[in-house]
């Protein structure tokens, strides 16, 4: 969740270590810290503040063309000062930059004590720092006494390592926390994400778990923690540096919202087959026989990752008619399931790098489940653990809140389903109807950001609320999931969400005039049931905002949002959509931080 | 969700109907009604009120030996004077009792409208007394006009119709609103639940779907629809009045949440086997080739049954180690779900009666699915639906908030998956260990409910929330979100579960000083997560509450509700126990109707 940044090369390293942090500041944001030599002596400057405040704090004459930088979401430790990174040794020769957790940081920390060392910080990155100056006692280089240490350490870390002694090159490993590495023109960068070095250079090269590289400002050279070499080739990543920027919207939620037209235009792109009215899809590897031999679905994913998957179970249901789930990936992976070898088993994250999923994939592939993975991040630990699956072509995404990258995640359900359905008894008319149905899916989006001022309205005569229902049922139900999931993330407005006919069995003695219900009626075989649900919240006395896409009886609701209908089936692709819009305006008309929600992060790479 | 009760005999009506009412009360109660002929002339008294308040508005003079009564939950039309039942015809001759919604109700009243009759209500209850009325002309009984009307109706009833021309007999009909006669001595009693009747008569008959009755006050006969003879033979209900009266309690909640070492205690009677180490389920009428037939189990059911299911599916995972999940019963039936031959569903609820539930089960024996019943009350439409199950054997619930029986869907499940389990890979040594920890269950609830100043004392620090969170992770996540439910219900405080891990994407956002939250914490595998859990809320300032069985560190939480440790698979029996107790403490301090929450009822017999 936290953010790293490193450059070696001929310029001045703190202003591309700023920039690189602000980039990267959407991951985890609550200390921010960096590290260079000057003059041939390490200057640390951290502080429990955010990016641009780190910036007032450091001296403009801070030279230095080698450093490494940090933004902090707390795991070990309160966000304050001490615990800000960098962190070093007691002489300063060392820093650290370090993400993930060090899960014996309890004994490390007290084995440093017992030898006499004073620690600085409450956090388990610090003992890092102490070690690594240990081994240098002894060790060849920098690199193999990061190597020492690291052999003692247990736990989840990307990180980078600094000797102010010798500031021609940086140590990086990584296990479990993702590091890539820009080779640029004589300089070389490291990250924890490629949004922070894009700018500069899009030739990267991802590291491996048990994975060392040193740089210096020409080459970079890998070794596993057992020093054996390792050959690397860079690739060139197909994002650039303007997908990381605002360009005249007034958040990245906003833009991203925007973004949905193009970017499932982009995830469309050549999979759609019309002669044969099913979807090619490359990625999964797998042959009809195997499309075939799975007798079940399931989908994994956290948060709105796993709302989405939701969605995708219900589309293999209705397409490929074999039972589908989705479950989140923290439960499974820890309540031991029964893995079964004739189903195919989905593990979706926008980042790729989610550390929940990560495991529950680690757990399938030990007992031999059969697993692919749907992430929006080439090279991503998911994408390359999984080693098949499907791409989201959602482009990058830096708002906490997922906006593109969930509607992508639908349109690439709806696309394996159809696969999955193709092979088995969807007629080549049902298919036909399905393919193109979504590729009238961005021109729909397009229609249905215009609904802007309309739903700014309604939010604004809403944003007072304390508390909110989403109601859904069936196709619609994921929808109210992560309707309700938007609103809480960016507004802190508590809004839950709930299957239509559970409202009976004990929300009902919520409603009353205080308590707005939001309720997604999509123009399907359940209408008048839905219709049904909105009045008997109405006879309590709450007040609804109903979004549908079809012709709804006169002032059944306070509010509707109508959007254009589609193909039943992809219904909770677009009615999505409005309630994305919907949450943004409300936490805009409360001042949230639209991007930046408190408590949260980006990408949840801890447990 | 509405209350009926008839009476034919020699004695005075009025008291009979009105004591009846007050034992269905819990059912729905917005309003109030009944119909007697006194001195030749039919006579109703109906309003808005609670039965107590109706009992104020009869007349202490009025006399007749026979009469019907109805408590009201609005379904069509608001609740007020007109809409409560009974409704007569325009002449005031017939009076009926409706429970159920009929479906062709516009039609029906237009057609009346259009014939000249001048509708009082808004009900579709109505249209039937001026239809009956209307085919007596030509009908050569009342029963016979009955018939004729209803089968001109769709949906489903309860009814029972009176005419004041002819006292001396009632008529009585069934279709998917359950209907019991009680069998006295020279006297007869009609009622939509054994409640209403059973201070008087524990000899009672159930009548099936599509079934009439005509009740004089020495005999009943019964007929189809179509008019053919049906015999039924009485049985003997187990019930008796006592399980209807507070016995010093507060409240039938307070009263049935201390029932729980009782109705544990029943339900282990006569099925444990020490000897095989398993439980006998001889209603499951399935025998040792059948149960290992099953490759995977699936529950149903709504709102407490749910979640209480989803305990289920976690026991029969491990016990049996066969896939198993829950699954809300309203969503399966509607979204034309995959029916495999080798699954065993399991439909649960209390009463019997939920209606979603039951329609699960009829869409599941359409498609030829294996279905077995585990509910609360003999004789109930999803018990004679499945004709094969486990009775839970927890007395009669009264509060609308389920407790005991939920608690005893956890022991029956427990059996199940024992049962499931033996004849698998479950070890004897394994067995015995369960069987031995289900018969100590008693005496650890009886622990438990010594907790009961504590909790007060905690929960009355925490009444003044506007918010809570509660959660669990694997086997504590359904003891959670039904925690959860019980505290939304009966207190109107908006609490809602969270799996542990799902905190981070999203809810983590509205953590503060004002959101308390309940964390479950079993003394299982998870321990130290859930411990991780705690800290990520205290991080960020929100106070906890900690629900465990086993040691913590100190000033882990806010508050600490520590109950006795049994084997760990059953924690989420025990667990659950102190949060009903919380719930029944924190809404008796915020002087909320314990027993009647409002906009709820007890059993759920609508869509």
């Amino acid at each position: 969740m936290c953010g790293i940044v490193g450059y070696i090369g001929p310029r001045a390293a703190v202003p591309i270590l700023l920039e690189g942090l602000r980039r990267l500041e959407y991951r985890g944001y609550d200390s921010a810290g960096l590290a260079v030599v000057a003059k041939g002596r390490l200057k640390v400057v951290k502080a429990a503040v955010r990016v641009d405040e780190l910036r007032d704090l450091v001296d403009d004459g801070l030279t230095g063309t080698a450093g490494i930088a940090h933004t902090r979401w707390a795991t070990h430790g309160e966000p304050n000062d001490a615990n800000a990174h960098p962190h070093t040794d007691t002489s300063g020769r060392i820093a650290v930059v370090h993400n993930g957790i060090i899960e014996n940081s309890e004994r490390l920390r007290a084995e440093l004590v017992a030898d006499g060392v004073a620690l600085a910080s409450e956090t388990d990155s610090e003992a890092l720092a102490h070690m690594i100056a240990a081994a240098l006692d002894g060790a060849v280089s920098l690199e193999d006494a990061v190597r020492k240490t690291l052999l003692r350490v247990d736990g989840a870390y990307g990180l980078v390592v600094f000797d102010s002694k010798n500031p021609d090159e940086l140590v990086v490993a990584r296990n479990g926390s993702p590091i890539v590495l820009g080779i640029g023109d004589g300089e070389m960068f490291v990250a924890s994400d490629v949004a922070a070095i894009v700018r500069h250079t899009q030739r990267v090269v991802y590291l491996d778990d048990g994975e060392l590289a040193t740089l210096t400002a020409s080459e970079f050279r890998t070794r596993t923690l057992k020093a054996e070499r390792t050959v690397k080739t860079p690739t060139t990543v197909e994002v650039i540096d303007e997908d990381y920027q605002l360009g005249g919207f007034d958040s990245y939620l906003l833009k991203e919202i925007n973004e949905q037209p193009d970017a499932v235009r982009r995830a469309l792109l050549g999979r759609l087959d019309e002669r044969f009215a099913t979807a090619h899809l490359g990625g999964l590897d797998l042959d009809p026989t195997e499309l075939r031999s799975f007798r079940r679905v399931k989908f994994l994913g956290c948060g709105s990752a796993y709302y989405a998957a939701q969605v995708g179970a219900n589309l293999v249901e209705e397409f490929a008619r074999i039972p589908a789930d989705a479950e989140a990936a923290s439960e499974f992976r820890y309540r031991n399931p029964v893995i079964e070898t004739d189903t195919l088993y989905v593990a979706v994250s926008q980042s790729g790098e989610t550390s929940d999923t990560l495991s529950a994939i680690r757990e399938l592939k030990r007992k031999g489940g059969r697993v692919i993975g749907i992430v929006n991040v080439t090279g991503s630990a998911i994408a390359r653990e999984c080693g098949r699956g499907m791409l989201l072509h959602a482009g990058p995404e830096v708002s906490v809140a997922s906006t593109k990258a969930v509607t992508n995640m639908g349109v690439s359900f709806a696309m394996l389903a159809l696969a999955l359905g193709r092979v088995r008894d969807l007629s080549v008319a049902n298919g036909k109807r399905i393919v193109d149905a979504l590729a009238k899916l961005p021109s729909l989006l397009m229609e249905i950001l215009k609904l802007d001022a309309e739903i700014a309205e309604i939010a604004g005569r809403y944003a007072d609320a304390e508390h909110m229902f989403y109601i859904g049922r069936v196709r619609a139900w994921p929808v109210a999931r992560e309707g309700a999931q938007k609103l809480k993330e960016i507004s802190y407005i508590h809004a839950e969400a709930y299957q239509a006919a559970e409202l009976k069995h004990g929300p009902l003695a919520l409603i009353d005039a205080t308590m707005p219900s939001v309720v997604i009626v999509p123009g399907d075989d359940l209408v008048t049931k839905n219709i049904g649900t909105v009045e008997q919240i109405k006879a309590r006395g709450g007040p609804v905002i109903v979004v549908t896409n079809t012709d709804l009886p006169e002032n059944l609701a306070d509010a509707v949002i109508r959007v254009p209908a589609c193909e039943p089936e992809l219904d909770p692709i677009l009615l999505g959509v409005p309630l994305q819009m919907f949450a943004y305006h409300v936490a805009r008309k409360l001042g949230r931080d639209l991007d930046k929600p408190r408590n949260l992060a980006k990408s949840v790479t801890v447990e």
